[in-house]
This record gives structure tokens, sequence and C-alpha cells, in this order.
């Protein structure tokens, strides 16, 4: 059994944890949290044990009455591997600390690429990972972008993408982000950093991509174009991506016109979280013009790289190969709409 | 002096009343409503002869106390011209009285383009409309979109745009619009309307347009990629679009990053209504990569086609060509932040 550190305990670091639990390969060895919260509380009411990420805090959870097992270096010294589900940045500063315990590393998409050894996305360069010390998870924009791309530059060759992400302000819980009642371009200057953030998986692409905030919290939405070195027709492309097991085709038929539907319907069957870990993109939005091909997509922000990095785990360890990390880790977490 | 009926005194149809108001060459012979509200009881306090759009609910404006000159029909007859700003597809219901009066009609872009001899859009097509019976002011995208795109053809030839259309919700007065902290594919298909729109503008256009809708009521917002038949440095491409005398391009320097500061700018000047009559291009987002010209621009949704109105008449009486109508309309409106 993998013994899966998880060193940072909110919206990504709690969906891993219930990830990695569901898997017959691997345990929970233990979750480390800054400071106590609903969160940490939680944590203890599902069995998690908890560290303290913080030494000097440690006594913030006793007085809340949280039982602390340890500081987090115990937890990443026991482990086989640890997942840095920290703020961004807080990854890199990490970084000594699981070098000095000799534990490889998996790190989110807001740190910076050049701080690992490779960029991850499963479909894409599960095998670039494998034996590394320190891999980067990209972001769930970037694994969004990755996993429609990989299967076009397999099947037709991708000339050039273009993409506008309009991305939600801030999610459900952060009540510091905005904007209200606005549309930002952001950043204003092009391209935005998802562009290059994508060339860390796919290096040879072409690929400009500009970058919008809008007062929503519930997902983000792409606006794709990618010039194709082939003439499909847009029924071709369709099928073609309703094969990717992680990309959720919506059926005309469904009637979902954009994330509160989407996020109602994955509410109506039981995701945890109402959690959707696949890219939503809708069928009839799949659309050519010559060797421009178009698409709609929603990503969810809170957990489309959760599977990344059940899968980054495994590619890490070299405890499977691409195809049966991801159809494990599709099968437990019930992947798949 | 033309004399200018407007039939609609919404959101439109007011702003084009006072600009045809501050035009040496013209006069407001009245306008037209269909019931009476807040913006009736405003137009007779500004001395605007006010008309009856539906006959038979002349006494609804007698009972509340507002004056009425008499049925649309007369206001039509009289005038040498007619502004339609009435809402979608009631242009296309008003088209037989305008001919039975034997009056010249200017439309809004929620017609139908083959309702119309042409579409307009001052820039591009001004000397299209002379002559013309019937003419539709394109919408306020298509304007946004034709104004920025007929200097880059003229200057550089345009192989393809491709262009995503993140648009306001609904205007700040429409409380029946939504959505609420959502982002909606809007139309899902593609391409959007929008792209054959501007297409009635330029016929041998290649153009594809996505559309989204989002929670904000200030402006859209245009995230643009223009592949053109040349590769211009982003500098050549900001001075051209400098010169253009209804685009403005926001200065890097005053730190404006969405709509809302752009509103608040336009009523820092003592704009009316805080209106931005101009298309707002971001500066530093004027980029280049090789032939791909990319940008973000605002559009104000309720008044960026009230200039084109404006010129819109000469062009049909053929008073003035494009270059002293533009320089006119712009002069006595105040036009070029």
């Amino acid at each position: 059994m993998i013994q899966v550190a998880i060193n940072g305990y909110g919206t990504i670091g709690k969906r891993v944890a219930d990830a990695v639990r569901q898997q017959p390969d691997m345990d929970v060895l233990g979750v480390a949290k800054t400071r106590p919260n609903f969160e940490a509380e939680t944590a203890l009411e599902k069995d998690f044990a908890l560290y303290a990420a913080i030494e000097e805090r440690a006594d913030q959870f006793a007085e809340a009455g949280l039982e602390i097992a340890g500081p987090v270096e115990d937890l990443v010294d026991e482990a086989d591997i640890v997942v840095d589900a920290t703020p961004s940045g807080i990854g890199a500063q990490n970084k000594s600390m699981y070098e000095a315990h000799d534990t490889p590393a998996l790190y989110q998409g807001g740190e910076d690429a050049d701080l690992v050894d490779t960029s991850f996305n499963a479909r894409s360069n599960f095998d670039d990972a494998t034996g590394a010390d320190h891999v980067r998870v990209v972001s769930c924009n970037t694994t969004g972008l990755s996993r429609v791309i990989a299967p076009l530059r397999e099947e037709y060759g991708v000339e050039k993408v273009r993409a506008t992400l309009v991305r939600r302000g801030g999610d459900p819980g952060q009540t510091d982000r905005g904007p209200i009642n606005d549309i930002l371009p952001n950043p204003v200057t092009i391209p935005s950093h998802h562009g290059p953030d994508v060339e860390t998986i796919f290096a040879d692409l072409d690929i400009d991509t500009l970058g919008m905030k809008v007062p929503a919290t519930l997902m983000h939405m792409h606006s794709l174009n990618v010039t194709l070195e082939a003439e499909p027709d847009a029924a071709e492309v369709r099928e073609l991506l309703a094969d990717e097991s992680r990309l959720f085709i919506i059926p005309e038929r469904m009637a979902i016109d954009g994330s509160g539907k989407l996020k109602e319907y994955a509410m109506d069957v039981g995701r945890p979280r109402a959690d959707i870990w696949e890219n939503c993109i809708w069928e009839e939005s799949i659309s050519t013009v010559e060797d421009d091909l178009y698409l709609f997509q929603g990503i969810h922000q809170e957990s489309d790289v959760v599977p990344e990095n059940v899968d980054a785990i495994r590619a890490v360890l070299g405890e499977a190969d691409a195809a049966e990390s991801i159809e494990r880790t599709n099968e437990t977490m019930g992947i798949g709409l």
C-alpha cells in the first residue's frame, strides 16, 4: 500500500484525501493543516490523522479541542509520497522539507513550473513523472485544456490553439474575491499564463490564451478554438472526444445551459461535494469551420485535478502505467458522466 | 433642418433623441412611446413632443397626466426620417407604416438584416445607405467589431476574425434578466449571430464568433483575435487604432481594470448617463504573435450605436459624406476620450 501524506487540507487537499482513501493501492497516512477550522474538524470526523503544518501553531488546535498527531515533518518522513496542496507559493517553501526527508512530492498548479522535474497531466504525459522527485500537477484550466488537446493532437495534429478562459472570480467559499457585476480582462496582457502553462505539458504546442474574470463562483468556462492539421467534420470530433474518459460531452437532450445546471446535475447523481472531475463539453458547441474547431467547456476548478493527483502518485512511484492508473482512478472515484 | 421622428423611447431611443437634438442640422420632431413610465415623463420634461405608439393606449398617458401630441402615424407622416428604436421584432411590424407614409426609416440591430436595404456602420459602409428607404444600424457588438475590423482591413488585410463575446446578462435596469452567478455559453451553438451580422457590413469577411452571458450589467467584453495578412508589431497596431475617432485606447497609466472603472471614468468626465460611445480597447492588451492580433475591448451596449444612428440619418438623406458626418457627430456629442 502506498502511504500518502497530504500537506494542506483545503479545497484540493481534502478532495485528494477522499480520493486517495478510495484507492485499493493507497492509504492516507495523514493530512496537515495550518490552523483549526471547519475543515480540520471534518478531517478528524473522517478519521484522518491530523498534523500541524506549522509546529508553533499546534496549540491552536489543542485550544480548539482538535487532537494533533504531530508536526507535518513526522508525516512527511513516514510517507512514501506527499501531495502538497498548500496555497500557491507555499509549495515552493516546503520543497526543502520534502527533500530533507527524501520524500517525493506532488505540487499543485499554482507553483512555478521550474520548481519541479516535470509538470503532469495523466492523459498527456503520464510517463514523464516516473521516478521524478518533484512533480507539478497542472492547474484546473491547464488540465482542462490538456485533456482536449491530447486526443486532437494524436488524431489530427494541432496547428494552433487559441482559447479565451472566462474564469470564475473565486470559489464559492472565497468571500474575499471579486468582481461583483463586472467583466475584467485578467490579465489585461496577452497571453495569460495558461498558454505557457499548457506548453509545460506539450512543449512544441503553439497556443495563445486570454483570461477574464467574471462574477461567478461555480466553474470556469473556456471558449476554445483549435486550428487542426486536418478538416474533420464536427460529428467525427464529437465521437473522438466522447471516447475520452475524462471528457463529459453534455448531451443536448439534457438541456444543461450553464454551470448552475451542471452542478445541479452533479448533486442529483450524488457526486461528493457536487464535484465534476470531467471537462464538461457542450455537445452542440463542437463545431468545425474548415480546419478550425470550436467548442465550449466548463471546468470545475475545485475538482478536475483530483484524479490527476491520484494518477500522479502512481506515475511517480512507477506503480502502474497510464491506462491502468486512469482506469483504476476512474472506477474507484466513479468518473465518467 | 432634418425633421427626425423617434419611435421608441427606451434605452436607445432616448439617447438618440438627445444626440439628434445636439446636431446643428437636425430637429427632434417628436418621440413615440407605448406606455407611460419614468421615461415618458422625462421626455415631456425635456420638451420632446410625446406621441402614442399604440393609439388605443393614448388614454393611459392621459390617466398618468402626460400630454400626448397625437398618434405615432402623425409623427411619422410629418418627419423626414424615422428612427425606429422599438424592441427587437417590433421594427419589422412598423415597416409597413413607414412605407405607407413614404418616410425612410432606420432600424436597430435587433431586426433581421433582410428587413432592410442595407445594414450600416458609419466607419465601414456609410455610402451604402445613401438614398435607401430602410436601413439597419447594426447592434452594439457588431458596431464594436466593425469599428476595429475596418481599419485593420484597410491597413493590413484580414485573413480571419475569431471573437469571443462575453456579454452582460442585461442592462442595469433590466431586472428580469440573468444569469446570477453563472457563465452561460449563449448561444451554445457556434457561430453566434454576431459573425454573420458583421458579414452584413463586410460581405467577404471570414469571421467566427462565440457568445456567452455572465452576471454583469455594465458592458460587454470582447476577446478578439484577428489573423492579419501582414505581421505588424503591436506598437504599430496601437497607433493605427489610436487614430480612429471612435476607438478609445485605454492608457495603461489610467489603471482601469474593467467595466466598472470605465463607467466611473465616464461619470467623472461628465458623460450624459455615463455613456461610452467609443469602443474601449485596453492599450496593453493589443498584442501580436506573428500574424495573429489579440485585444480586449469593452463595448457599452446602451450607447455605442447612438452616434451611428445620427450618422445614418445623414447617410440616408445624402446630407453629408462619411468624414463630414462622423466629425460633426463626434464634435457635437463630445466623442473622443
